[in-house]
Parts: C-alpha cells; sequence; structure tokens
C-alpha cells in the first residue's frame, strides 16, 4: 500500500487588478502548484509573488503552460502546429523558472491547461509534442499525465519522466477518462465523497465509475481544483482522510 | 592594447507572419546576440530559431527584454514599479532561457530594449532594477551597460557582473554619452566612419565627440544595429580592420 | 439653481474569466455609464452585456477608452504620440459604438480612462488629442472634462461638445484640482461627506477644498466610482438627497 | 451579360514597427479594400492610413474581422462560441468604421479573415454568427459570401445584405468550392490565367474546375490576393481585360 501522495493545484491564475482564486489558503494544504505562466492567466508579478508563496509553505512548483488566449482563459481549442505548441510550452516553461530560480527552488513538472490539457487527453501528438518540450528544458522535469489518457502513452514514447494524475473531484467513465463536464453532475462538490474517492484511489488503487464499476487507477498525484466554493474543505477533508490512513503528502517525483 | 573585443547585435525581432531583419546574415559578423523575449517583438517560435542560428554560427546569446508593448515595439516609455521591471526582467530572461538551455547554451547576458534601455542610460533606480533582475536569474549573468552610463554605476551598486558597451555607429556627445537620434546625423551609417570609430574606441580607448573632444571610453562589447540599410556593409568594414589590427571577435565575458 | 445632474461610473471592467465590480448594483443609480473597451479591461462580450444591461436600466451610455495595457489596467502612463492617441480612441469609440447602435443606443460620450485621463488632466495637448478624436468620431458626442483642469480648455479650443464632470467622493485642492490619491484620505469612503460634497457641488457650484477654502465649480456630471466597498452606500446616499432638493438624475447632454 | 464587377483585396495589414504588403500600389486596381481590424493584423494607425489611402484612391472600405490572434495572424482556427464570434466581428466593424465615419466613407462590407473564413466556408452557424454580427451593426452593411460555400446560405437564412465573391488566382473544385491550398497548384500565379478564370466568371458566370468542368457561378466581387509576387502583374492583366470586355469596375453593391 503507498505511504504518500502528491496534491496539485493550479495556482497564480490571477492577472493584473485581477484576482482569482483563494491561492494563500489552498497553498496550506496540497504539496504542489501549477502556476500559470502568462499566456492563460497570471503575469510575472503574480508569478512571482506566488512563487515566494510557495516557497514560504514548502510547495513544490512546476509550470502550467496554456494557449495564447488571455480572454478565454486558455479554455478554447486552438490549431496549432506541433513546432507552435513545443516552442509556447518551452517559453512558458522558462519564463516560470525564472522566478523558481530566483527563489532557489526546482522547477519541478510541467502541467498543461484547460483545452491544451483537454486535447492532450486525447490526441497522442499533442501529448507527445508537450512532453518533448518538458524534456527539451530538462531531463529532470516531470511530465503529468492524466491517468487513463494517451498521455501515459505519451509520456513512454518520448522517454520523460512523468507521473500519473487522478482527480479527486471530478466523476469517472468506465474507460478510465474523466465524465466531460459538460454532463451534469461531473464535478463533484461534496467533500466527503471526494475524499473518499481520493482515498479509493490512492490507497485501493481503484475508482469507482458513475455506472458502478471499479476502475483500476495507480495515481502519484491528486489534483484538486482551487477555485470552486468547497475546495478548502474537499482540501480539508481529503488531508484529514489522508491522515488517518498514515498516508504522508509529498511533492510529486521527491 | 586590447587583443579582443565582442560585437553584439539585436537579433529574432520577427513576430508571426511579420518578418524583420536580416538575421542570418548578420550573424556571419557578430559574436553575441541580444534576442528579443516576444514582449516588444520576437515570439517562440522565432526564439528557438533564432538561437538555433545563433549556435549554428558559434554565436553566444542572450535575453534582450523590453516594456509589454508590441504595438510601439518597445520604444514608448511606461511608468512601471521597480517591481514591475524586475519580474518583466525574469520572466523574459527565463523564456530565452529555456530555448538557449535546450540548445545547449548558457544564457551569457542580459541588456535592456528600446525604451526600457533609454530609460536605464539615466535612471539610475531603473538601471539597479534590471541589473537586480539578471542577477536573481544568475550571478553569472552579464548585464549589459552602456558606456558613459548609469547603468555602469548601477552595475557596480547592485553588484552585477557587467560589460560596457559602446555603439560603432551612433554619435557621442562630450560627456560620453550617445547623441540623441532626434539630432540629424547622429546615426552613422557610412562604413568607413563607422568602422574608424569603432577602432579607436576599441584599440586606442576613446572616442571623438561630435565637437571634436577626445572622450575616453573602454569597451568590452561593440553594438552594431543590424536593421539598417548600411548593417552589413558596416559590420563587414569593423571586421576587416580589426582583423588588420589583430584583434579578435569573441563572446563578452568569456 | 440647477434641477438636474448627471451620475456617471465606469462599467464593463471585467475580463474573459475576471470578474471585476458590480455593475448591475451600480446601474440602478447612475444615469451614464462609462464602458471599458477593451484595452485596459473589457471585451466585446463584457461590452456586449455591459450596454444591454445599461438599455434596460435606462443608462446612457458612452466609451471609456484606455491605454493598450490590459496588464496593467490602463494606470500606467506611456508615452505616446499625438496620432497614436488619436487613433486609439477612435478605435475604442468606434468598438463600443458598434454595440451601443446594435441595441438602438446612441454614443454619447467619451471619456478617458485612468493614466491617460491623469495625463490629460495637465497636459493640453493629450487633452487636445482626445477632444479631436471624440469630433472625428461624431460631432455630436460629449467630451467628459474634468472641472478644474486644462481639459475645459482643450473643449474650448478644439471646439467640441464637452460637460464639465466633479468627483463626489475626492478631495479637492483649493486650485479646483483633485487631491492625489498617493496622499492619504484623498478618497472619500464617508456616504455622508460624500453625499455632502456631491450636493454641495451640485445645488451651491462649489467645493470645500481640503484646507478650508470654497473653490467656485459647476458640474454638469458627477462621477462616483463603483468599485469601493462603500459605492452602493455612497451613491444611494447621493440619491437621497438629490431627491430631497427636487434634483433629477438624467443623462449629460440630454 | 454583366457590365460591371468588384476587385476586393485584403488591405492594412501592417502593425506597429512591422511592415506588410503593397497597399499603395495595390489601391490603384481594387475597388473594395477589406481592412484589417487590430485582432489578428493592423493596428489603430495602420487603419486610419489604410482608410485614408482607399478615400484618395475612391476605394470603398470594409471590415475584415479575424480571430484574436496576433500571433497567428488569424489563421489558426479558434473554438469559439456563437456569442464570441458576434461580439468578436461587432468590435472589429465597429472599430473600422469610426474610421470610416471620420473620413466621411460608409462601411460597406465585413469579410471574414484566414481561419474565422475557412470556418465560415463549411460551417453554416458560424457563418450565420458573421452575418448576424454584421447586419446586427448595420442593415446595410454586405456579408462577403464565397460563391459556393454555405455562407450564401446563411446570408438568405438570416437575412442579411450580401455578395457572392470568387477568387480569382484559386483553382476551383467541381463543386464550386476552393481547391485546398495544401494541393500543389491551388494558387494561380500565372497573370494570363488568372486575368482568363476572372474574365470566364464575370463574363461567362462560369469557372473550370480542376479537372475539366464548368461550374456555374456569378460573382459580384472579384478577390485577389495583395500579397503574392505577381499580384500587381494579375491585378493589371485583370483590369486590361476587363476594360477590353467594356466591364466597370465598381465597388460592390452601389
Amino acid at each position: 500500500m503507498p505511504d504518500r501522495i502528491d496534491i496539485n493545484c493550479d495556482m497564480g491564475e490571477s492577472f493584473g487588478a485581477y484576482k482569482l482564486g483563494r491561492d494563500a489558503e489552498v497553498m496550506d494544504y496540497i504539496s504542489s502548484a501549477n502556476i500559470a505562466c502568462g499566456w492563460h492567466a497570471g503575469d510575472p508579478l503574480v508569478m512571482d509573488l506566488t512563487v515566494r508563496l510557495a516557497k514560504e509553505k514548502g510547495v513544490a512548483v512546476g509550470a502550467h503552460p496554456g494557449y495564447p488566449d488571455l480572454m478565454g482563459f486558455g479554455r478554447r481549442r486552438m490549431d496549432l502546429t506541433p513546432a507552435e505548441i513545443e516552442s509556447y510550452i518551452l517559453y512558458q516553461t522558462g519564463a516560470l523558472f525564472a522566478f523558481a530560480k530566483s527563489y532557489g527552488l526546482p522547477l519541478r513538472h510541467v502541467k498543461a491547461h484547460g483545452a491544451l490539457g483537454n486535447v492532450a487527453f486525447v490526441d497522442l501528438e499533442v501529448s507527445k509534442n508537450i512532453a518533448r518540450a518538458a524534456a527539451r528544458f530538462n531531463k529532470d522535469v516531470i511530465f503529468v499525465a492524466l491517468a487513463g489518457s494517451v498521455m501515459v502513452q505519451a509520456a513512454r514514447e518520448v522517454g520523460v519522466r512523468y507521473v500519473e494524475e487522478v482527480y479527486a473531484d471530478r466523476v469517472y467513465n468506465p474507460d478510465g477518462t474523466l465524465q466531460s463536464r459538460k454532463i451534469a453532475g461531473s464535478v463533484i462538490h461534496d467533500p466527503e465523497k471526494a475524499a473518499r474517492q481520493a482515498l479509493t484511489m490512492v490507497r485501493e488503487g481503484y475508482v469507482i465509475a458513475h455506472e458502478g464499476t471499479k476502475v483500476s487507477i495507480k495515481p502519484e498525484t491528486l489534483c484538486v481544483h482551487g477555485d470552486t466554493p468547497s475546495a478548502i474543505a474537499i482540501l480539508q477533508k481529503i488531508r484529514e482522510e489522508l491522515k488517518k490512513a498514515a498516508i504522508d503528502v509529498k511533492p510529486m517525483g521527491q
């Protein structure tokens, strides 16, 4: 039985005068921060403050690159060439690295944001482009791959370091993919339910899909959304249950 | 007498469908490329190609950060806070570093672009902000300071590695500053004249100001504009004269 | 004694996923909305919704153009040429006009935002550029000029339609200019105090400056900030006092 | 037999320091300019100059809106909602209208740019969104619909004013659609050939598809690319042949 898990959350999504998220609170419950890099959210001042906050809280930092679409928060698919994707990921990863380095932190991981992530879940070539960009930057950077998606295959084919990620607060399909957010009830808001799903995945190695089947899944990192009303309650409950189960929360790949 | 000098030039200023500059040609004559980082010019694809080109030509690469003002090509002064300047420089430097690293090149220097550079020439605090950002990123990164400007003082006060820079193709004032571009004749287009000024500065350690006085100046790097009609002719003539004088052209700080 | 006044407020400052302001509430108390045009704040979807909301509430709409600086919310001075300012104002005014027109509303006024407004308060040439741009678009568009600033002179020299504007919630200098926000206490948060100042200006034609002198001032429009914690309380109190004084609240220039 | 035709061309695609196209030359041969609106290309200064140039040359002006993607020149498909498309078109159309109005010109037409246009060719809903936005702005604005595409159906269903457009310099498929640019030879560079195709379409009402069949087509406007090496030669030849055939070149919809 695993004795540790990572909890990751998107951070640093404010921009200029616009505030988003409850980073200071959420940081108390997570072990890895996926920090926006200024393309779909975030700006250099926000990145600077967010990395500093992560350091203070002992949270590991990773890049959370997205499409060049601030107006759409990176949630709208764009048709990019492989060279475009690769260079966009490198650019954003390097930008975040500068802040991490200035605080003496390693840039631990790269996780694609929004529509870029959604495309990567199902498009092997896009997944490979992202994995390749991470590896071009640094062989030790961890590529965050959604468990059950083609990202895992991409990570293996490209030969990069990766972890398999699961969602505590999303409903699963019987094939191990996430149920579309367009379907009502696909996001779990009940802390008890989210914590139970998290524990089952981490400790037992499976998730119960929406129609009741057990799907085998072996996460190294657990994603929780930080911007929902119940985010803090869910995080508290998960930490509580993990503690009872004697499972440590530690950054991925340590 | 010095036996070596660096020649630096702004590179990678194309953006998307927009082409600017003659990078492939200019790279044959320089030893350091100041590469735009996507804020006033350049984009990730252009940065990727430009760093690759620099590697092929044996040219050292540095970041050329500017104001967040693509529409104004970074040539319009913006009133930024010290924290903004510092984080903007860090962001852009990191972004370029990612490409340098992916090609196995060090990020050698940081040189402020356009209006940000012009402000830095005369504003000690802004100069120090830029120097500090460079040092925050990496103590070994060289801060390019215009000889005769407050940038030199800033570099010393902050305690960063720096080089003094002169312009081969700009007319000087008796106090060692550059004559404003707004004055007719302040840019030298004649290759013979530019090469002569370059040689005098590098070998003799002085420049003749517009009214005839000798101004002491000790450059470690020589800037030449790459986007003027006579750029290639000027570069060829300078290289020719440096060769005759047995002065090697090598990247700054090696 | 005047029997009417306009109350204007900045509206439509949300952007993409980022929400700002309490437009739906504030609209109930104002007669003119200064709507952001997508450069420092706002986006086309937000503009569309904000104009529709204004129409529903019977509020007149005007353009609120700013610097091309979303990251700085248009609050950072940029050195622009007269031609740049003029074309930027025209562009943003036209963009907002499209939404006004589509809802059958006239574009009533143009009011410069943030740092552009602050520059216009003291720079006659910039004020004239803005006034000229408004007039180039449409002779009937009203240029909003801060009472006591050079904007009034600019409006007269350019020969545009204009109104003089005062602030209910800002402290005044003895020369009729606004006390700098950098001075503590320059923004009035007390609804009673703001309403009293508003009434004195509208009904009596003067304002009491910070050191006690009476300054003559004749407003046609009253600006209230919509993004402060006490905004709604201030607006309610002003409306209450205006009602008692039998002064109608109606869009400027009707 | 028709005695008149419109020739349209994309104009105003420069941006800041970046120059693109040969607008001053091309304007001598066309009757309608599709002017970029600052989202995929163009900026307010460029729009101002381009509209002024059009006025001087007696060329009608229309808006050429595109995706919010300057880095990709609007050539990369983005997944937008109907409300986003509609508001983006309105915004850009209004922005261009401001310049047209300031020069006393009507905004004659709206033609979607790049990937947005390509999507509109085949997606009825997107076509209808664009048509609706044009009509929301002004019932008299002409929606430019590619002949043989669903844009014509969209125009009819929405009930907007429209013209059918053909390409002088593109090879056609037997079903009346354009052969994909990805197929070698799909763009005609030979002025004789382009002029012949133009004349056959305008005068005879058909085009010969790539495999030899005659396809019936009745254009009201003829598009020529202005950014190819042979653009001027093609335009000259077309004008020459139209003159011989006594067909006038006049703005659409006059």
